[in-house]
């Protein structure tokens, strides 16, 4: 990503991308939390818990694809003008073989910021004690809604 | 899909999809069930609830997403033999615009039953009274653990 | 796809489909053809030829790529506007194990077209003789680039 | 990818993949080379030329898309035992809007080499004069076929 793609379009775009994240259930009901964030970077955690697994105990796919999912989302939204939202075209996700862990880390970093497409790649890393193991690879296309602020957003 | 493809190889098919899926807490937790299930093919149902939602009020990519990915993982576990498991090594989801939902409705396909790799696809659509939309698009990729029963089935 | 998707917005959607493949030279090079093409769908035959092959002698999978992105591509642009051009923004495609053919025939169909982004699906068959085995599936998302009529195409 | 995955299962290693990819007639019909060859990575090179273009006269889609898996498919080959052939099961790349280039260097870098399947991530640049600008992304999957030597490889 060239430095000028970095450069974050709306002075306000930290609060706007916590005050978004916050308006998600679905992140709440999960236990998900953004660890880090930046301009064209975001990182959510998710503490392991025994109610979102999978059928042998590890934490559910469907899980590691959301948070990875939403880290790229919010890291592209952090770009995005103030009158704009974001929106998940499509991505792909690689999962290497579902592993104990404590924690979730997955990120997201911007690749391309354009007008209206963004490119997002996202790693999702599985800790466990002091240690971490790569255990998933997205990469996925997002989409600048120009002119469509979110409806929570513009109350907010 | 040949005819072939579609014959499951293990008699007790229907069995071991119910119960992998009863085990996933994930999916407790979210209120998906199996609507449908067939050889190579599997439904997935998921109510709308307030606490499954992204930050405008819609259901959650990530809910969507996981719904698929499962459906399609069952579509081809129903297929596999009686002495191995299922494992999600990848897939693609494109979605639509988010739209207003009483219902998720996620269906997974098999379009290629081989030894090691199936090839599956998944739709997903939006019901809302009498009517229901396309929302989303799958196409995914599983691998069958060929002598690793599911632990969980093992006992079971 | 609902119906009202698949009219074509642009009366000359046939000739402006056929113009622009007719000016890919790397359709030519590799001796491809469009052999169906109706609204939102499209058909793209190509021979075997030695000199497609990868280290085995069957056809590239570089060559299944570039026949099926181009069905999809040419399948979305069908049902564009007359003053806009077709952009691949992204694809996935699962390839099944090389087959020996005679000819590949790759079609893709327009699941979902929208006024900037349209999903396409595709499928790649293998002919031999008279029969025909499955090689591929694709899913791609397709851009309209509204007031940017191809450049060939304006001058045509 | 941890360290130990980077070391060649095969000490001939780099004839292999180099003599794997002098016998795909289609990178010498397009004028693709191996650029760069390390354990785990590989740069395939390509130059302009007008047969190679889509409809606006720019390097054809199918072209980036083609250096781009092999390249990645050749990261992943590197890796894998002596008796083995690689295979490509599945990728997803993300095109930006195309631009004028003296030529195009693709890389495949592997991020995780199982025994089975590879993650491998590909990138894209289009060099003009001295500059390069990224024009793609790639996230494949690559199957090692053990016990399947290529045939072309095993006369060698």
């Amino acid at each position: 990503m060239s430095g000028d793609d970095r450069r974050p379009a709306d002075a306000g775009w930290e609060a706007k991308v916590r005050d978004s994240f916050a308006r998600q259930t679905f992140m709440r009901l999960i236990g998900a939390n953004i660890a880090v964030l930046a301009p064209g970077y975001c990182e959510v955690e998710l503490p392991f818990r025994r109610d979102l697994c999978q059928e042998d105990g590890f934490l559910h796919g469907g899980v590691v694809t959301a948070i990875a999912a939403n880290a790229a989302g919010y890291a592209a939204f952090s770009l995005m003008p103030a009158d704009s939202s974001v929106l998940g075209v499509e991505y792909k996700i690689n999962l290497e073989a579902p592993v104990a862990a404590d924690r979730l880390i997955a990120s997201g970093a911007v690749v391309r910021a354009g007008r209206s497409l963004s490119i997002v790649e996202g790693d999702v890393r599985a800790a466990r004690g002091g240690e971490t193991v790569p255990i998933a690879r997205l990469l996925a296309t997002m989409m600048c809604m120009h002119g469509k602020a979110e409806a929570g957003h513009a109350h907010g």
